[in-house]
């Protein structure tokens, strides 16, 4: 059956002349089946850095407007090439940087966000059988300035191009060939996923699963394009990352194990109880640009409350100089700062409809020993604070208690 | 007083980092004087090769719209580079990539023709104080397709923005301080011109003086717009090369020489007399998209005609072939060819109104012992081919013979 599929290729898969002629093989294997394939493509690996450098030696201030138009020409480079390889293969393909496709944004250079997408022209090149390649991570302000929409924006070109056009599967080809229970440095039997839906994946990669950009999976969420990632480099199918499938009787209780070890944790403790302390200790923290992650509060006998939260390791010693600040205006007791912890969490959205998933991970850590520092809770995550020493022993705990590793378990 | 200049920087001038910025320091210059500044550059030497090698390595016979994409990003990354460095002087500066000024051109990828050019983009940012950067070479067609205007067409997008403009000014900095009464490495004491004619400056460049694409001085002759050659290496006010100037009672004879060894020439003799032959001779020599210089053509008595031209000497021996193809079907006598010829001219618009300027370029060489093979003439150039090994002494006996070398002589 003709489907519409959306590819998207990142730098390492088109870094260089023999990788896009291998990845023109790919988009041409799948022409061959019938596809109608629309491609987004990176700039060759190194190339953006090797563009920004120049404007450094120029000026390290450079302006956000003139950056744009100047890594801009990394995906355009890219497109061209993998146009002229696919046309070597017999396939007529065209290339369309942003702003002819067009991908209208908004004028936040260097992080713009997608507006609109006029799709008629990439629709008319798939009804005349051709292959059409875009520049993924740039667009078009309303004013013709090109823009571009951050790191690893191709994603999200990819997937806003795929919803638009209503595609049946948008791939994204990188250097792993799936989404995995957890990372298989730390797990030697860690299992590659078939499938995952969009929440869990959300939370696998806000918890340092690297593989997708967060904005990509969201977007893909929201206009549930199914999304699969797969490997350039080998042949496989990859994960599928879609909507709960209600058909599926059987759900794991849990689907993948995610863990950071670069964050520090902050305590303040002894605020006297007054309306909107959450506020004052987090809104100065966060208008420093610095991220939180976990946060816990908690009221004492006395009224007094603690809060307890986590930034990342590199962020530690500014947000401790501030919050010491903010102790003093509160009149808080005191100030604790840990850089030795790691975080944990188990993810699966058969938590929801089983109890026992918590209790069940505390007894796993239990049995090793390991003390938790910290729970939260999402309905479709549980996360712990421990000592950062214990970490990896964690992963390894859990994901053996949950089976991971067995697969008679894994969604398939 | 204040003026609007289009300034052109070709790929030498932009060749590094540290060039950009010192191109970036000779606009500061101009616009400190109160100038409104358009400036039009090419790709960082070498880049445009580079990426016709990247393009090449997959196939040599790329698609000429995906090479347009390609080698099009080449400008696009010296403009960005050239605000950066022109904003780190504290002016205010926006870049525009063809397409976005924009200049419309005709389909014809690889060497399309300007068709139009909306300024109204650029008129506002000068108004705004902007010193607006332009990609040469480059333009949009439209269907939105990306176009490049061939090999030295930043030339052409340079004056092209000049007239729709209306500048004052355009002036083409590049790796030679102006143009010369003739080629300084052949006569040592060839002057800079300080004004030249447009007619002048075709019949110069036409002759093998590679300063300017002739299509950008037709351009500039077309539209009126003064054009000024310059250095972008060391200081001076090169050569303008404009109007005639009707004020100016005293013109020189001559205003330069120009010369080329690198044609060969083609003689076809005793062809039966008929209607049409030159069309016959040269036409099948055009559609072989050889191009064809000198053309010389008599009767001799018997009414036979003979047909002497020039071509280059790389399409030599493709010619010679036609040629005695030709022969055979018209029946001529004979078919000659000769590589080692020269071909030189003498070149001014005071020859129009001067006899005796061919005459005494006849003596010139007689005195030296050249025997003349050809001549040809038009208003205001004279040419003759000699045997190649007497050119350079031609040269330099006519260059002494008007008086080139004498400053007194010179336009000024």
């Amino acid at each position: 059956m003709m489907s519409l599929i959306v590819q998207k290729y990142g730098g390492t898969s088109v870094g260089s002349v023999e990788r896009i002629e291998a990845v023109a093989q790919k988009i041409a294997a799948s022409y061959k089946k019938g596809n109608q394939l629309v491609v987004a493509v990176s700039a060759m690996s190194g190339e953006t850095n090797r563009l920004i450098g120049l404007a450094n030696q120029i000026d390290e201030q450079a302006s956000l407007r003139e950056l744009d138009v100047l890594v801009s020409t990394g995906e355009q480079v890219t497109i061209a090439l993998l146009c002229i390889a696919l046309q070597k293969q017999g396939i007529d393909a065209r290339s369309y940087t942003g702003g002819q496709v067009r991908i209208l944004t908004d004028d936040a250079h260097g992080k713009a966000r997608i507006k609109d997408i006029d799709s008629h022209r990439v629709e008319s090149d798939l009804s005349a059988g051709r292959v059409v390649v875009i520049a993924g991570f740039q667009g078009m302000d309303e004013d013709g300035n090109i823009t571009t929409l951050g790191r690893g924006g191709s994603d999200t070109t990819a997937v806003a191009m795929a919803a638009a056009l209503g595609a049946d599967e948008c791939q994204i080809y990188t250097d792993v060939d799936g989404v995995y229970t957890t990372d298989p440095r730390v797990v030697h039997d860690a299992r590659r996923l078939n499938k995952i839906t969009f929440e869990e994946m959300l939370e696998m990669a806000s918890q340092g699963s690297k593989i997708l950009q967060i904005r990509s999976v969201e977007f893909a969420g929201k206009y549930n394009v199914p999304l699969r990632v797969l490997s350039s480099f080998k042949d496989g199918n990859g994960t599928l990352i879609s909507l709960e499938d209600d058909d599926q009787m059987e759900k794991p209780l849990v689907s993948g194990i995610a863990f950071n070890k670069h964050e520090a944790k902050l305590t303040i403790r002894g605020i006297p109880d007054q309306p909107g302390v959450a506020y004052k200790v987090l809104g100065a923290i966060s208008e420093a640009n610095i991220e939180i992650d976990v946060i816990v509060q908690n009221v004492a006998k006395d009224n007094s409350a603690t809060i307890t939260f986590t930034v990342n390791e590199s962020d530690l010693s500014q947000a401790e100089r501030l919050l010491r600040n903010i102790a003093a205006d509160l009149g808080a007791l005191e100030v604790d700062a840990d850089k030795h912890i790691g975080k944990v969490s188990i993810v699966g959205v058969g938590m929801r409809s089983h109890a026992g998933v918590a209790a069940k991970m505390f007894e796993a850590l239990a049995n090793d020993g390991i003390n938790i520092q910290l729970i939260t809770t999402s309905e479709i995550k549980i996360t712990v604070v421990i000592e950062e020493r214990y970490l990896e022993l964690a992963v390894r705990a859990l994901h053996s208690a949950f089976e991971l590793g067995n697969t008679d378990v894994l969604k398939s």
